[in-house]
């Protein structure tokens, strides 16, 4: 199964991104990272300045990488309402950049992430990123962490398309 | 003062917006509203076709009225962290709306807004409802109360910018 996921991985103050393409060219599907970054955003800038910059990053790693899909992590919803609230509006942002280049989004819980990823639903930060450079074959551990993320939201949408397709279920 | 301020009053279901303007014609400063609208979101739709709604509402609106500002209440945050997170969402498309045609936003407290407007930091929504229909001379009672909203936070505005003024202070 070919296919090219965009990883997004939404924080108020670095957003992490990632491309992840799956392979068949061998007896085993094997995956591939093509790419993967951060946005940073400067405290000092104006918020609706630094949503476009979340924005315009995304859309800018979107139209090079020409995914097929979108995986972002669903919401964990025992954080305060005040950070619920900053991490909403780039969330919002990184949902919009998706739709405005007409990609679909899949949403993943954390616990499924990390089960996907590691094995593990409430492995640690350190564990997400050494499995991430192994799957992906990376010579060094993926960073910063929140790349890292993006790209394992990335991993869990093929392993899931896998699984649906091998059971024989419409993806 | 000659200035036009577009309101915008967000929600996950409806988003209000409005626009006002202030002209300087007679003896008093008077309050004009040019346009008064709610984008309404169907909750069948995937979620970042809903962002991308109200995105493209509020560009065309603005495209439309040309405001020099947009004006937005600071949010509440004693709500709970998942209604904060999805207001959060529709929030940051609409600060986004804002940076893409290159306005400065404007955000003031519910408090401000309705003391401004009402007179009384704890007034109810018919009262600003009540309230801006006088201060814009409307023949009727703005509806839905989010558009009435947006109004609101747009005239908050504007009166502050007369105080201001009026004070000599840089705006």
């Amino acid at each position: 199964m070919q296919m090219r996921v965009f990883g997004i991985d939404c924080g108020t103050e670095i957003t992490g991104y990632g491309v992840v393409e799956s392979c068949d060219t061998g007896r085993q599907p094997r995956l591939l990272c093509n790419s993967l970054g951060a946005i940073r955003l400067a405290k000092s800038k104006p918020l609706p300045e630094r949503l476009a910059q979340v924005f315009h990053e995304l859309i800018a790693a979107i139209d090079l990488w020409q995914p097929e899909v979108v995986a972002i992590e669903e919401v964990f919803y025992s954080v305060n309402p005040k950070s619920a609230l900053k991490l909403g509006q780039v969330r919002g942002v990184a949902l919009l950049a998706a739709a405005t280049k007409g990609l679909p989004v899949a949403e993943y819980a954390p616990l499924t992430i990390k089960s996907s990823v590691v094995g593990y639903g409430l492995a640690k930060k350190e564990q997400v990123q050494f499995m991430v450079a192994r799957l992906l074959d990376l010579a060094e551990l993926p960073e910063p962490p929140d790349a890292a993320d993006a790209l394992a939201v990335a991993i869990c949408h093929i392993h899931t398309a896998q699984t649906l397709a091998a059971q024989g279920a419409p993806r």
